[in-house]
This record gives structure tokens, sequence and C-alpha cells, in this order.
């Protein structure tokens, strides 16, 4: 709780349905990633409602805790937005409505061919002694204040509208100001991070044995999810020795070879994507117990109509005959769910279609249609790119409902795909 | 922040990983809604990383601001799961192996035919006076303790193991802690929320003027995402006077008819799951734009085998053509963005699956492929249902990027099934 000795920092989102949770926040990764490369660190989280008293508190907890504050949300025009009261309250400032603040509003408006009612009039109330923070996409400006010797800034939750406004806003004043505070040195910090898929947590973790030198200040993570494991190193910017963070980047990745599919914001989906694009080749799909997930993800990509030519998703026996030409011999003797039933949908899919590769999923998602021989996370992927160009690959998948079980299947066949990719194009 | 007066909660999440967010938290809601049926608001929501002095500092905090905190996380075997040093250390409490606890994890370990390991037999150590939560599903035992006359319980982040642990763990010991403050009332809240789609907000918001009378306590919620508005009517479980929640809840669903599609955990893809069972009909579908995600949404349903015979995923004109028998000259007349296409490959599937009822959907994800006549986010819906029974939609999403777009089509293609589906079964 001591803040003096350090660069630390606090979000606070506002908002009573944001206690309530359900929604993805991608706000946290964006503003840590960004306050770490000034040399902050993100050290607390706090989620508070629509209530006055409740704010001020919140704020004032981490004006004695951080140096520094990032809050989100509140800032609308709506008699429940009480950021600014809560921030003048707190600070023991007066709001007032601030001509900077005021012509971004009626600009951004006049844009829209409109003008701003009374109560869209209160979003220009900045508290005294706050820098007004421009919106260069929406109607409510943010702003910046010192207080307690702790750095606050107020933003709109809108990431596209938050995001912007921490690049220009907030940045460079927080480096001003950090640039002041001589005697707390800042380290300015970056992350990097690589995705992994098909091996688990503890094959990841046996490959980056001893990857860090004794007595770095780089740190490893090492993160699992349904879908795949997730390596960070995060360290300090600037070389000191031999070690660089981007050395042990390239170290990491030389270790982890094919297991390692992306870098970054990659995604399996844009990676399946670039190779498709680079090699020129088209795609089909023949999805059963995915249920169009893998077209769903690969149609996620802007651009994605130039190799993804079509899918099947062929969830009854009925179906694979007829829009496979799965014989229904095959299905007899093997059963929907076996290798020799994903290599006829991937040969299907691929002659029927006349693209260059098919891709075929054929699993047991559960938490039906198990049998004795035939478990729940039973799945079968198969690849046809032409003659003697066909692979089937067996995956059991334990735990985890049918949601994981169809993502996990879906990430494990683009996986198949991606490394017959790659070898086809090196070789 | 002051606490002596009502039941107010915040809840503790420990994990360094967390503040960079990026999950989906499901937790917040769960708990709030069980507090909430003991009379406990939540009012915050506290997320600290893996450093001692850290989480101390936020329990104190916790502990002069709220009644009720519930930690999750932190309550694994390795040296980063600091939640049990850390509630020791604020409350002045020695740690020490409980017997039930540790017992309750020797069971669990041998049914799974392991020993637990030194590390895991620390998730054992308990603070002194706390009483020790059994976990039904996993390792890690959660406990209870009264410290500054605030209940604190500790459980694992998982939802699996957190929510039994709350429903026989937490809410008996609370109830019954919450009985003896006898000065301080506890009125049991219910939430009761209810789905709409097709519609925005301001329309919802309309139809709902006037619902609360007067002086009542129960309150009303509108909250907009991309694919649904939802409502929620919050207030006093037992009647006061002749107006109820329920009462209200059914004069919302009455104001919202057809607009509502479904309550509580109900959601577009298992409604209309439930409608085509309900009605013995098959579903085929052809998918464009939505790249499959319709068929990926039907399908996390169990069971959803029974009604969903197919789906196509016709990304390219050819595919239309070959798989739907869209005919060339219907793609050249009208491109392949038309109500004329939509209701083509709707009546296509239909008629090459022998299902009941097949629906399409064609459109312009963007960013490319939008010309002056065709803007990103038209989307065109086509069901067929047999001679006679056929419709187009016409839709123009705005704002939000491919992802958005492709939700909000996929949730207006099952939105145009479900209406169609209850006018059948009701005629």
């Amino acid at each position: 709780m001591n803040k003096s000795k350090a660069w630390t920092a606090e979000t606070i989102a506002i908002g009573s349905e944001l206690l309530l949770g359900g929604r993805m926040d991608t706000n946290s990764l964006f503003i840590a990633d960004h306050l770490a490369t000034c040399g902050v660190e993100l050290r607390y989280k706090s989620i508070v409602g629509d209530e006055l008293s409740d704010i001020v508190g919140v704020l004032k907890t981490a004006a004695r805790r951080v140096r520094v504050v990032i809050i989100t949300g509140g800032l609308g025009p709506t008699i429940d937005d009480l950021t600014r009261e809560a921030v003048a309250q707190a600070t023991g400032q007066r709001l007032s409505r601030r001509k900077t603040a005021l012509d971004g509003m009626i600009a951004r408006f006049a844009e829209w061919g409109r003008t701003p009612t009374k109560a869209q009039l209160r979003q220009a109330m900045i508290p005294a002694g706050g820098e007004v923070l421009t919106n260069p996409v929406g109607t409510a400006p943010g702003f910046a204040l010192i207080w307690k010797d702790t750095f606050f800034a107020a933003l709109p939750g809108v990431p596209r509208e938050m995001e912007p406004m921490i690049q220009d806003g907030v940045l460079p004043r927080l480096q001003a100001w950090i640039g002041k505070h001589k005697g707390i040195p800042a380290t300015p910090v970056i992350r990097r991070v690589l995705h992994t898929s098909g091996v688990p947590e503890s094959i990841v973790d046996q490959r980056l044995e001893g990857l860090l030198p004794d007595g770095t200040a780089i740190q490893l993570g090492i993160y699992a999810s349904p879908m795949e494991v997730m390596v960070s190193l995060t360290g300090p910017e600037k070389e000191s020795g031999p070690v660089t963070i981007d050395r042990l980047f390239e170290d990491a990745k030389t270790r982890l070879g094919d297991i390692m599919y992306g870098e970054a914001d990659e995604t399996m989906e844009s990676v399946v994507g670039r190779l498709l694009t680079d090699q020129h080749l088209t795609l089909a799909l023949a999805e059963s117990c995915t249920g169009g997930l893998i077209g769903h993800r690969l149609t996620q990509i802007p651009g994605s109509s130039a190799y993804v030519d079509r899918g099947v998703v062929s969830y009854s026996n009925r179906a694979k005959v007829e829009l496979l030409g799965v014989s229904p011999d095959l299905l007899d003797r093997h059963g929907a769910v076996s290798a020799e039933v994903a290599a006829a949908m991937a040969r299907g899919i691929r002659e029927r279609s006349g693209v260059s590769v098919g891709l075929s999923v054929t699993g047991i998602a559960g938490p039906g249609g198990a049998t004795k021989s035939k478990p729940v996370g039973l799945v079968y992927v198969g690849l046809d790119g032409g003659p003697g160009e066909n692979l089937t690959k067996e995956f059991r998948f334990h735990g985890g409902d049918r949601s994981v079980i169809k993502q996990r299947s879906s990430q494990a066949a683009l996986d198949v795909l991606r490394r017959w990719l790659i070898t086809k194009g090196g070789g």
C-alpha cells in the first residue's frame, strides 16, 4: 500500500451494470500494456456502481494506494453518469463548463447534423484544475488532473473512444508528469506474447525450462485456456547486458517450434488465413460436431471470402451421404465418428467443391451420443489436399462441456490445417 | 462508505492474470443474484494480483466499507496462491492444517486414484477461527470467517466449484449470521430478467413507460447490447401491497409482446430449439455472411441434432449455385445480397435436404464488399417452410465491425424463424 516508492496504477470502471459482469473486458489489457510502456504497473482494478458516495470512496482509496488512476465510464449525459461529480467531490473542486470541451462536442454533433441537448451539454462540465482530453470519436470529452500527487484520467468506457484518448491524451501528459519525479525511477516495460496449440501447459513449461537466466528482471508467464496455452515475457524495454527481452523471445520461439502458432494479437484463424492467401489455396469445410464454428471463426477475418469457398454442416448421416458423398456402408461399418468417415468427408467436400483443400471434423460433443468405445470428447479431423495428400488425426478431449469440446475441436482442426500448410509451403 | 446501516457486499477476485481482463466474468452475476436473495447488495468488485501486501490492503479496505466479502481465486497449491496467507495476515490469525479440510482433499484425490503432493497439502491450511467450506467438485477447500463484523468467504474462482459452494456453504452461514443482526434489516431481493430482440432500446423504453407505480421499491433496468435489449426488474421478494415483482413482470411481458423472446437464462437458440422440438420440425441452414455462426449457435444446445439436419455455408456464388440451386441468372440480376437470392437459398436448402424449414442469410459483413446501393450492414434473411410458406426480410445494421454485423445477422435470422414458428404453432 506504499505508493511513494513505485509507479503503480489502478483502473476504476464505473457503472452498475459492470458489477454483474457478463461482458468481455478488453480495456484492461490495453490500459495495462500502455501504462507499462511508461514504466507504470497496473496493480488494482476496481468496479463500482452508479452511486455517488461509493465512487467518491473508491477514488479516495485509489489516491492512497497508487500513483496513476485511469477511470472509465460514467461520462455520458444521463443523471446516472456521475464520474464528473464524483471526481469533483473527492478532490474538493468545482465543476464548470469548459470552452474547449464544449467546442469539441458541438463540432462533433454538427458533423452528424445535430445539436447537443441540454442533458448532453453536461458532458462539457470538467472539475477545476482538470485538463480537457479531446474525444476524437464520440461526444463525451475526458479529463486529466493531479490530486494528492496522483495522476487521474477519466475516459469513456467504449474501447474505440478510450483507446485513442489513452494514446494521444493520457500518455504524453503522464510521461511529462513522471519526468517531474526524478526521485522515483520509472522503468518502461514491454510485454511479448506468443500462442501455442495442441499441447498441455506442462509441455510448454518443460520446453521453456531454464529460459530465463538467473537474476533477470524479465518475467515469464504461462497461461492455459481451453483453446491454447499463452506465453508472455514481460520486462524492461531497454537492453541490460546481453540478455534482452527480444533475444529471450526468439529463444522461446525456437524452443517451442511448431507448437507455437502465432504471436501478439494473431489468432489461429488469422494465421491459417495468411498461409492460405500466401499459397493461393482455397478451402472448403465439412463440419459435424463443430456445427459451423470453424466456418464462423475463419470468416471473422476480413477478406476471408478470397479463400473460404464453402462449408457444409453435415449434422445428420443423411447430410453426410448427400452433401459429401460419404458411403452409407462406410457409416454403417465405422460409425459417423471415425477416422474413415473424417477422411471421406474431407475428400468429399474437396472433390465436390473443386477447392485446393478440404478439412473435416466429426466427433462427440456430448452430453449425449457417447458409447462405451466412443466417449464424449472423441474427435476425428480429416484433411484432403488431393491424391496422396491426405491425413486424419484422432483427439480425445477430457473435461469440459459441449461448448468447450466444440471450441477445442475447431482449434484442433485449424491446427491440423496450419501444420499441413507450413509443411507444404516449406517443401 | 458507511457500512453499519445496510447489507452491502464486495467481491474480490485474486490473480495477476485477471488484471489483464480478456476473460468473461460469469461469477459476478451468480454471486450478486445469490447474495440478493439474502438481502445483501453487491456494491464493489475488486481485482488484485498475486502480491501479498496488495491483497492484504484490499481485504482491509473491504472490511471498512461492506459487511459481506466474497473472495474468489488464489486457493490453489502454488506459491502464487496467496489468499490463505493474506486473510491470515489481515485478520491477525494463524494458519493451521485443518482435519476436515485435509480429509476432504485426500478423499477427492483417492477418487482419482492419486494422493496429494506436499504442495497440494497447503490447500488444507485455514486461518484460525475460519470454518472449512467443502469443495464438492475440486480439491481446494474454501473457508468462511467473521472479522471486524464483516462476513468473509474465500472460494475457488472456477465457476463449477464456486457455485455449489456459494449455495451449500456460504448462503446458510450468511443467513444465520444476518439473523443475528436484528438492528440491520435485510430485505431479500430477487431479479427477473427478460430478453428482447429486433428493436432498439428506445422502443423497449417506450413500451415500458409507466410500468413502475410511484413509490415502489422495484427497480427497472434496460440494457442494450449488439444482440439484444435485456430488461430486468429487481425488488423485494415478498409482496408489499398489490404491486408485486411477479405482477410487474407479467405486465412487462404483455407490453413487450413478441419483441420478447425469452426470460431468465434462455437464449435465442434455446428458444428456437424448443419451438422446433415442440412442433416436430427439422431445420436446414443456408448461411452466407454469417459464415456458420447460426449453425454454431444452434448446435450449442444439447440435443440439437434432433432438429438441425444440416447447414451450408455458401460463401462463394458458385457454392450458392451448386449446393443450393440458386440460378446464376438470379445472382447476375439481383446480386448475391438481395431478397431474391435469400429466398432462393432458403427454398434450395429446404428442397434439397427434405427438412420442414429452410433458413437463409446473405449480407455484407464488411469492411470490404460494399457498393453505393449495398452498404456494409445490409442483410437479407429468407425462410421457406414449403409452398406458400415463405418470407424474406431486409435488415440494415449501422455501426459495428464485421464481428458485430455477423452476430446481429445471426440473431435477426433466428428471430425471423422464432416469429414464424410462433405464428405457425399458434395458428
